[in-house]
């Protein structure tokens, strides 16, 4: 196959076959087709979109371009969980003990991230102890004694993706819904789970801003992972103001143990409780969704989705203690405070502009090789809709670089909008999709 | 600047500043920015196109990214000729001596050829002795004493072109007018004449397929010459069936010679008199394109511009003897006949058919590194629109590789239709655009 002739093809807004799509990924995996061609493709694609058939086939060849992960050593109906990314997504360390504790295994393999805070993974890295790498039978024996682990990625999990992603990163052909729908799934095909629960976000914060979008991003997903044969849902929620009170890794530990402990805030209680209530229906722990809600709900009341979380901990070598003393992990040395400047309701927390400012604190990566500051991150006091008098704080902002620090609150300044009438409530929860 | 954000704006749909166009266009020309991202970028331009501004920046930016020639050392008008390119088209070796004859100086550097045929100089390298290659001050003697030369390209023309064009020609990028526009103005201008001619081939043979992209392409090309001061002119003309008889290196002088001595095929003939009439006029040696017109067939029939040819061949080393007796070119070993299977007209030629095939005999390179068999090519002894015998000689294939033609002789006989009826003329001048 001639590679000019299959860019040509996608470019005059032609379908490509299985086999020429295969042929152009695992030959850029290999190293046969050069970045330039694969790029002038993707671009391509980016202009012309692919079809059903075609996103169907780039996922499939992009998971199987490494490991597939085997769960079946693990008892029942494994559920995944994946969101999109949002500020202050911390619903993993929630949802997870939260479903484990109702009898739905989990064996999640999570990723480190690069943008507003770090993933899952660094999160966890904010308890002292905590194992992040398992072998393959001490992640087995863990979800089967304690019903959970979470660990990060192992193996090679789509390196096609993986090559793919990068080549998009730099070449502004990210933003097109098959690329990345197929990059998302090949990865979640490939970790190995029965089922899979998929977090859509949309508003200021996310990858789609707007609902339609996040449909049509989440209607895809789904049926793609059906068409691999796994019980794929998704949820579209709102990323417009940062979810909870906390981002950044050790704030976002401590605001996942409140809600375990049902005294978080709201927002992202909520949201866990649909997150749960919808793995604990579909691992078949309960007959409907709300009946998973409810189980869910029980679980952060009678504290067995915080001992759960107890177990994961623990049983990965991670110090159990911080549940009660956050102070035994990484601490910052500054902290500053902004204050309101009117009276008025907070009618904005831009979502995107608080990320940043994370970011900006030490909290997330901005190449792959940075390091975290783990104590970094902000503090919202205030939340959307909330009444605030001139002089009150609205948020705090932790780090060890007291500059960087002053100069993330003026981002985060420019953030927010005091208004003098208290805006109209949105809703969290969007749209479930199955 | 942020090379992703560039792409991103183009890709949005948006229209770049000329420092933005420098940017990518010096940073990628200067190793700064690599391949992938420029294909990426390319691709988009593609899709999205640039406007007249963009263009002209482009095209100001490839020209001064190299050397910018200065013929004011020659006295009058330069008037330099340009083909998109076709097959057959061997219009510089006759339209030079023409206008040179009728006083216009003719100041030519042109270039080797990828693809069906050599260029005009890999041409001219079939004249034993013949130089390509002379230095500035023997250049510009030659012209001032004989009235024209014509040499291989000096120094570095628009370098940034180059690279861009050995890009584009590999990630699918080729096709868009704007791109083609300025990768072909940007040497026209950097060349150095006072004026520029533009031969725009439409048909099957040519780069534009219809009369529309053809005019489309003419016109812009016009502006932009305009635009940087230059006086512009472009013809639009057929490229349905090969231009003349003749395709190949040796075969192709000899039939500029016939040309020349007036006595060669009727279209090329009227071409090359449109073309150097064109020419004359641009020059200010003569009032109109009409007069242009009368004064180049003047100096075919008189035989001034045979002798302008035999003042540009011994004047550059070469061996006029060659002008009577064309076997001191170089011969080929072969030759195979195709002849008529069926009584009839031939109703088509398809000249892309008959340049592949002709590239094929060994006549044209398919890589940059192929050297090009002088002797090799394709002669037609029917042209659209002639009657033919069953039986009777259509064209002849010359070449040193009897399998070789052989195979172009089948790829030939699927480019001829011949047809019970006499086809329709077609018109050869389709248009001309000043």
């Amino acid at each position: 196959m001639n590679i000019v002739d299959l860019i040509t093809k996608k470019r005059n807004g032609n379908v490509l076959t299985e086999e020429e799509i295969r042929h152009l990924v695992m030959g850029y995996t290999e190293g046969d087709i050069p970045d330039y061609q694969m790029s002038s493709f993707l671009m391509a694609v980016y202009f012309n979109g692919m079809d059903k058939e075609e996103t169907v086939a780039l996922t499939k060849i992009m998971r199987d371009s490494g490991d597939v992960i085997d769960l079946s050593g693990i008892e029942g109906i494994k559920v995944d969980k994946h969101s999109t990314g949002g500020v202050g997504d911390k619903t993993t360390l929630i949802v997870g003990p939260v479903a484990a504790a109702c009898g739905v295994p989990i064996a999640k393999m999570s990723g480190r991230g690069l943008g507003f805070t770090g993933g899952t993974i660094d999160k966890l890295e904010a308890i002292p102890g905590y194992k992040t790498s398992l072998t393959r039978e001490e992640f087995m024996n863990q979800v089967n004694d304690k019903g959970i682990a979470v660990i990060g990625q192992t193996g090679r999990i789509a390196p096609a993706d993986k090559k793919i992603y990068a080549l998009r990163d730099v070449t502004a052909t990210v933003e097109n819904l098959s690329l990345i729908t197929s990059s998302i799934m090949s990865k979640k095909l490939a970790a190995g789970s029965d089922a899979i629960l998929l977090d859509v976000k949309c508003g200021s914060g996310a990858f789609m801003k707007t609902q339609e979008d996040a449909e049509e991003l989440a209607q895809l997903m789904v049926e793609i992972g059906k068409s691999d044969g796994k019980d794929t849902m998704a949820v579209v929620t709102d990323m417009e103001q940062p979810l909870g009170c906390a981002i950044g890794n050790t704030l976002e530990v401590e605001e996942a143990i409140d809600v375990l402990k049902n005294k978080g805030p709201e927002d992202i209680t909520e949201l866990s409780v649909t997150l749960a209530g919808i793995m604990i229906y579909m691992g078949n722990k309960a007959e409907s969704v709300e009946e998973g809600m409810q189980k869910a709900r029980t679980a952060l009341e009678d504290g067995s989705a915080l001992s759960s979380f107890r177990d994961m901990v623990s049983g990965q070598g991670g110090d159990p203690a911080i549940i009660e003393d956050h102070t035994l992990m990484p601490q910052s040395e500054f902290c500053i405070e902004l204050t309101a400047w009117e009276n008025g309701y907070i009618a904005a927390l831009d979502a995107m502009k608080f990320g940043l400012a994370s970011q900006h604190t030490g909290a997330g990566r901005e190449r792959k090789e940075d390091d975290i500051d783990l104590s970094a991150g902000i503090l919202l006091l205030k939340k959307r809709g909330d009444a605030v008098a001139e002089g009150e704080v609205i948020c705090k902002l932790y780090g060890n670089n007291e500059e960087k620090l002053k100069k993330a609150l003026e981002e985060i300044r420019i953030a927010i909008i005091i208004s003098s009438e208290k805006p109209e409530n949105t809703k969290l929860i969007k749209k479930i999709i199955k």
